[in-house]
């Protein structure tokens, strides 16, 4: 069932508030203010096999009013949490980190930011703490890619007003930013999503009629996927049990972007989890399809070479044979190729062909 | 009055025919067949101050099937033509230029193109010689920002259906892609366009109702404007007789995003009378702005000192006083600012006070 807007508006209400009634419980008894948060740091980063995911470990800093260097940062967070609570108690308004940054300018010289990664590190802490993307605390990303197919979706407008589109009702797709990555999924008669990595061939597969032929909602991922767009997938694929399929250019950089939708990065090991979609497989275009299909291909180079060495060891990689073996046959062949290489056996050929079969072979996994 | 899709369509495949049947005549008449195209290189860039364009001068070059070298490109460049005059009758169907070049694979070794460059070019000819845009032979540029307004476009979706929509239907914008930036415009109830460099701005711009408060289409550049929403924006300019406010960050980058879309590139001088908006304005941040506002700002660093020095002798630079002086305040100042930097005045100042001052400002001019 899909949460409604409303009730998850007031859960996040109560997870910023409790930050600041812990540290009034701490005045009340008189005790010295402190706040537990997740420890970030590589040393408490650990590797998930079963989520396929890098997460947080057990281990806690605390930060003390009884700290002199912890003081600021204490009562920033706070004013942070103020902040961010007002925004999802208004409903329509929304603000980037940059913005955050500028904003505390207004807080005066004590609580103000002096550079842009202080305020940033604190709203990953809190992240951290609530357990929650900072989506949900309205600090929002920038859109990236889009999407198209027969999905409806209902929102507040930035009028505040709610409101219901379909994502058949545009002409080049619906840009993903605050408002859409977090909509409620009204009706969505597609069976799958089918990520894209470059704008030309998500074209292609629109005025193929993929979305038809496939029964799937296309998403145009723009090269690396925003956080926006990441979170789009993931919730068509928990909320609506979506299989998602991820079609990329044929080289190492290609593979990873879909492992960072599938498995997250290791610098957001604290929010992986809520952005990682670890069912999401990766269509290719493999480096066996490169042969198979005797695709244009060019060169690999060295900076190539180095990124599937570090892939090879990367233990996201290890546990997945396929992946490994595609690896390998890069480093055999010693080329690449764009997804766009496909377009030598004529427009069509992508969705009458290639995507047939290679969905087949991975529905069979 | 806007122009119908299909008056518009007759005329590029007319243009297109026009090339092939100049090399029928010639044969026909026991010529050697021959091409005249627009000379592209530098000796015929010139300054045009009226358009505060570059544009071509009158130099030709001829591509005759009497030289060796020749007769490849020229049988390359009829094949594109037909490819894209295939593309223009069906009606639905885009490539990218990279596309493109994949699909030459597929018209045998000897009209195969060896590199992108090859069919760029190439592309570039047939623009320069039927004097549109490749937009209008349907090879098109990658999708770039998104619009968000009281706008009503028609244009063919991907299955080839006629289909409306409102830029106030969507929840984040609508991607401005192939489709967008030639749709039809229905109806246009704004009086003004206001195009935003970062999304950040943009997304504030949207739910403080900029677009309803300046009764404007808000357009999302994302950066340096792609050609899909230059060539918007100048069809609102030109049809909808709008003018065109171009909000950036308060640097030399940033005013010069604003430039290209007022008169275009040098390298593209012989399409930039196409995509060029001449009578927009650059609303700032300018350098005034900086000291004015007090703005948080980060020393200029020595890149953007040596733009500044380029800028200041560009010619599209030269004439507009105003531009000359921000660019002489940038080097007394040092100092640059971000859009998002008003925002220490609170989330409503930039549409409260400083888009209002500024706007009368420019209006007066």
């Amino acid at each position: 069932m899909p949460k409604k807007i409303e009730e998850s508006k007031k859960e996040i209400e109560k997870k910023l508030e409790e930050i600041g009634k812990k540290i009034l419980e701490d005045i009340k008894h008189k005790r010295v203010p402190y706040l537990n948060i997740p420890s970030r740091t590589t040393n408490n980063i650990v590797y998930d096999p079963k989520s396929m995911c890098y997460v947080l470990g057990d281990k806690m800093i605390t930060r003390s009013a009884g700290n002199i260097r912890h003081v600021k940062p204490l009562a920033q967070m706070l004013k942070i949490a103020t902040f961010c609570k007002e925004l999802v108690k208004e409903g329509t308004k929304h603000e980037t980190k940059r913005g955050l940054y500028y904003i505390s300018e207004s807080w005066g010289e004590k609580l103000k930011f002096d550079e842009q990664q202080e305020s940033d590190n604190l709203i990953e802490d809190i992240e951290a703490m609530i357990g929650k993307p900072r989506e949900d605390i309205h600090i929002i990303p920038n859109p990236g890619g889009s999407v198209y197919g027969d999905l409806t979706l209902r929102f507040k407008n930035p009028a505040g007003k709610m409101m219901e589109i379909n994502c058949l009702q545009t002409a080049d797709g619906q840009t993903i930013g605050p408002r859409m990555c977090e909509a409620e999924i009204v009706k969505c008669n597609a069976d799958k999503v089918i990520a894209i990595e470059t704008a030309g061939m998500y074209n292609r597969l629109m005025e193929e009629g993929a979305h038809k032929k496939f029964n799937a909602i296309l998403v145009n991922l723009g090269g690396q996927a925003t956080r926006a767009t990441r979170r789009l997938i993931k919730r068509l694929n928990e909320i609506k049990n979506l299989p998602v399929y991820i079609f990329t250019d044929g080289d190492p950089w290609g593979l990873h972007i879909a492992m960072v939708i599938m498995a997250g990065s290791a610098k957001s090991a604290h929010i992986n989890k809520m952005l990682a979609t670890p069912s999401a497989q990766w269509i290719g275009v493999t480096a066996t399809d490169i042969k198979k299909y005797k695709l244009r291909a060019d060169k690999l180079r060295d900076v190539d070479f180095a990124r599937i060495k570090e892939l090879k060891k990367d233990p996201r990689y290890r546990k997945d044979k396929r992946l490994q073996e595609e690896l390998k046959t890069w480093e055999e062949i010693k080329k690449k190729a764009e997804q766009q290489a496909l377009l030598k056996y004529g427009l069509r050929y992508v969705v009458d062909e290639y995507l047939p079969a290679k969905l087949k072979e991975l529905e069979k996994r």
